[in-house]
């Protein structure tokens, strides 16, 4: 689709400097060792940037493969000289109600991180904020502290979706309880399957974190701990979130489907009744209607006050009937 | 919301001193080396408070965070001179039938214990009331058993949730065998939702004590790991029966669901019995009801005495069929 | 209510002396060097009792707290000098129909062995027997086999429970198989809520051995290895056979299910097809029952046979059509 | 019921001698230490002969109570001297589609096996031909090698059982499709019986395996490692296979149900679409018998075929109304 | 069926030679020590060429059984000299949209591979392509990367399957939301039996994988790590994705039931109502169509104008009724 995005942000302490390149130049390895590079690929289309780039830094075949299959599993990988990630970044779609994922892939070295997006957007846009203001901690901090924002920034909306998650539940629930529908029934279907699709991209990044945490000393320094453990905790919550809501989901499945039953239930109950009660008092009417030449109580006078009584008394005792059944 | 209130308990085995602050001062955190120090802030609306108070401790920014963020999982973090825990404690909404849960955070240094309310309730209560107590156990025990007393505490509301549930269980089990109605479906919906909610809150805690027994040999002492190891008992156990409990629910759905279309076989059963025995007879009694002007049984003086005894018999033989399958 | 009873039991390969007590006296906690000591508690509603023994041995607050409350899952601390068990026994009701279970609390100390029960019973009488008979195994053996023998005798109690489940399984099969009745229902439900309790009261009880076989080097001897072991594997087999009735019991739920609905199908297939057979019929003799002057089928002398055939040959089609439906 | 069978086997490269006795003889632990002993005990109906042996041999007495209770887990455990295995044949009876189980007790020392039977069998056939042929791989090797022959024997049949699963399945899936009947139910009932059997005496064995791997290295020389990590691999392969049949079974249900329901279904929309198109036909003519004096419909000439037409124009709308829903 | 057919591949960097052999040689064991031999076996018929191999490189005769079984499940196992691996190879019968899945044992030395297939088929020519290629990776390094790009070829299967399983999947979604039919039923069973089977045969591999990685010291290269593991993750994505189609075919069932009931319930509702309708009307019109002598309304002129409102109103209540109800 559209032309590859290549910037390069440099900063420190005391400056920061934006360049944008056409294709990758041999300076993009060249780093100030006084300052950290944050190298951006917003778009994955060109393949000849990303093998440039894997062969300016030295990267094994096998990272340049993942980071074009944009129909990966998040993963983790340590080549010691180098950590590579990738993650699904969660997009929402309003109108039709549906989550899709993005691939971010996201290389860390000991001066710099290199980020691959699919195409450019907005999600950065926060940690260009936060490097442009002079005391703004990322500033002040290493490559590391920068991965830790990117990571971070990534698993929010991942908190955002599980939020809008809950919020639709709440809003199938009342729509439930009102009145049961077989749209209703569409909308937990849909919502499940989304919860599928989330859990798969969010889960594996818990043992990412995990492995992360463990085997990176080179690359991540002490302090670093307390902000992967941050991450790993927000990974948790939302993972037993998303966990919950389908458990909530099935009792909601449990409770559609007993409500449509239910309403079923009643409906029969009603042409039961009204059946019961009429059938035999038409089978008389009906009896009283035949031909025969020689029916005695078509003639007698009590005959016709007779018979209503007897109607009168069927439909009584019908309906005491069910009365003491408790289907009325 | 309403403003946050300071409160500063010192105590020793002779006696204890109660303070209360408007804003945070540099003497709460100069702790007198022969006493235990419990600094109480209830209510977390004034971001200042918590942040003077983590700029006098040197807390960690994330820890004030997490202290003023109250939509987070349970959590237990050790930052060498100290611990942080967040807890969850459960209020029991006796109208709406709903559970609720208040975060509760916890710091406990060398001598000292912090906690962290989102408003000032009475569930510290009895644990005041412990310190006034001259010779009671807190008094002449460390920081460390101060924070076991706040756990037990916060614990112990999880059981009486856990028994409000089991009690609720046994209500919706009598209504169900009595008469199976819509209205019970939505308890046994509520309940479920509850015991997720519950669940979530709790269930991480089990982990965290474990960490907190395992990593904490600095702050706290040895005769601790007994009380630990009783609080760790207390949550299995709490977690074990929210396990129960759901298998019973999931039985109870079972039951209803059965016990409704029982309930709706009886009456169709009622139906077709009627309206199969009804039916031919019917038929016979329109039959002879035609105006056809030669149908010779209508002449005949023994066509109706004999269509009369033919119905009774086509209802013996029905009756006869249903007693036969054993639907009567 | 009763009283708590205070029996003593000192014991070695020679010879063995009972003792009883009506209060704690300081001679219980000096047991002869040469003997075996079982001191026996039932009935634990006299907190004096169980103090004073606490305050003779040394044993930790916690524990008293835990043989006091009855509402306690299984559990086992080891306190060096001592340990302590907590362990369910169950209690079938035959009546009702229903397990209980009452909670006996075991410590274990070098030469002795102290029960705590909620009530005096009959369970302890086998081991007494085996205790009187001179050269019996416990007689020549230590605390840690008295330990054992009461462990075994408790557990047993289970594996006999699962029997009589295992019997109430098949009872409800034999009774599915012949005709499915809401009655039925409830057997299923009240059983899955019997194994639900069982299940909670030996599930701990498999670690609790597992932990006493690891951890209790000093108070258990070489020998007993063995013997923990069997028991462990007595546990196992009890919880595998509840996870089967279980798995059974689900099956056994469908299968009633399935039978109601299966019965429910042939009573609508009768009502279904009396009513499309007739339902024409009754429409063809309404219609010639309309009193319009001029119907000239009515008048003519093939009008009444030739309707009769085609009634004859509607009902002939319409079984034809349910027989090639399969429907008869 | 029938006595117990004691027979001897001596073996080594060159010849092989059987013996069998009426009672245990003190020879029977002697041991030529150039052979190998095969000591197979059928029937254990004779306590003194399993007794005797134990006392011969030196085990412990759970060992003995082991053999003895039939009602046992398989299980495994190491005496130093000699390890004691547990496990179950599964027979199958062809008649009632019911699986049984077989208790064998098998002990293995440095150079004898002793194995136990129920009673008498020509399971151990194949092996004793193979022993009988001077240069099988038998006669070359250990104790341990004949014991991984039996082993390797017993668990063939479970190969065999599940294969027959596999089958049945099959057989119940064509008929499934073909018509679902309550028959088809039971089957798929018992079969799920089955499988829960066969799986708690197949489960524990992989564990058996996996231990004897690890701790018996003193029995068993270091070739039998591939030996026992084939069985191993056998029995996952079993377990795995009863799981997916338990999958497919649970996917049967739902199959059989929704195949009832379905036809209930097309049952009901014949019944419904019949009805409601006479119904109001049925109505009209009932009208029109009506016997008020004054209906001037009657007395038109036009009423008749008037009333003909509207009634097929009703039947028409009805019938276009119930395509347009796609109930026909 | 076929003959085995005998292929042997020598290479290095300069070049490769492809040899032919109608049985096994002794010069196919004689590997140039300079060069990579793969040794491919089409067709394990002849059991002579597989035990001849064997003979020829000192196979342990395990591994010659389970090459010649194919009714394996995959399995890996380390014989110091060689490794050996059994994988399943997934078929994709297009016309009866099943699964099946074909044997590839594979043996790995230090210079040679030996690949055993069930039968010639094309799955190893992208491979025999890269070995033509002068300098393609593999002929550049070890017998080891050789192996990897069979495991990685056969594998793949497994993903272009898995996506084959989304696309019948969103398929059937597409049928079940338009209009529920048995036929889906059907193809859901199917689709879930077919995703049992490939779990059967992948979930396996995952260990192997593992396993290969942590024992294979001897005969992998360090470069090979990352290779495996990215074989490690594809597997690991598969298992993910079939879990996931796992749970929302079982969605996809709740909401084919729920349809279907939703339909059944539609088709209901119309019966209920128009009978409930007419039943009151007809009863009127049978009743007033009663023979008796003596029926004043019938001879009261305003007699028939009455009933004609009486009825409109009745139909007029009931239709209202059922609108409160919100059954219209």
């Amino acid at each position: 689709m559209e032309h590859t995005k290549i910037k390069v942000i440099d900063y420190d302490k005391n400056e920061y400097i934006i360049k944008e390149y056409l294709k990758i130049e041999k300076e993009i390895s060249e780093i100030d060792s006084l300052k950290i590079r944050w190298i951006i690929i917003d778009g994955i289309t060109d393949i000849n940037v990303i093998e440039d780039l894997g062969f300016l830094f030295g990267f094994h075949p096998l990272v340049l493969e993942d980071i074009l299959n944009t129909n990966q599993a998040p993963k983790y990988e340590h080549y010691g000289e180098f950590t590579f990630i990738v993650l699904k970044k969660v997009i929402w779609n309003n109108e039709d109600k549906v989550f899709g994922t993005e691939q971010i892939s996201l290389i860390l070295g000991k001066k710099y991180v290199i980020t691959f997006r699919e195409q450019e957007s907005d999600i950065f846009n926060p940690i260009f904020d936060r490097i442009m203001i002079p005391k703004g901690r990322v500033r002040e901090m290493g490559a590391d502290y920068l991965l830790y924002t990117l990571l971070d920034i990534i698993i929010d909306d991942y908190i955002i979706i599980q939020e809008t998650i809950n919020e639709t539940i709440e809003l199938i629930e009342d729509k439930l309880i009102e009145e049961p529908h077989i749209e209703i029934l569409h909308s937990i279907y849909k919502l499940k399957r989304n919860i599928i699709e989330i859990r798969k991209s969010i889960w594996p990044v818990r043992e990412i974190i995990n492995k992360f945490q463990r085997e990176d000393q080179i690359l991540t320094s002490e302090k670093m701990q307390f902000y992967l453990r941050d991450i790993y905790d927000h990974i948790y919550l939302i993972n037993d979130s998303l966990q919950n809501s389908r458990d909530i989901i099935t009792g909601m499945l449990d409770l559609y489907l007993s409500s449509v039953s239910n309403k079923m239930n009643d409906i029969m109950k009603v042409l039961t009744i009204i059946s019961t009660v009429f059938i035999p008092l038409s089978f008389l009417a009906g009896f009283y209607g035949m031909n025969f030449l020689d029916m005695p109580e078509l003639k007698s006078p009590f005959g016709y006050p007779i018979l209503i009584l007897l109607m009168i008394l069927i439909a009584i005792i019908m309906i005491l009937y069910f009365k003491k059944k408790k289907w009325l």
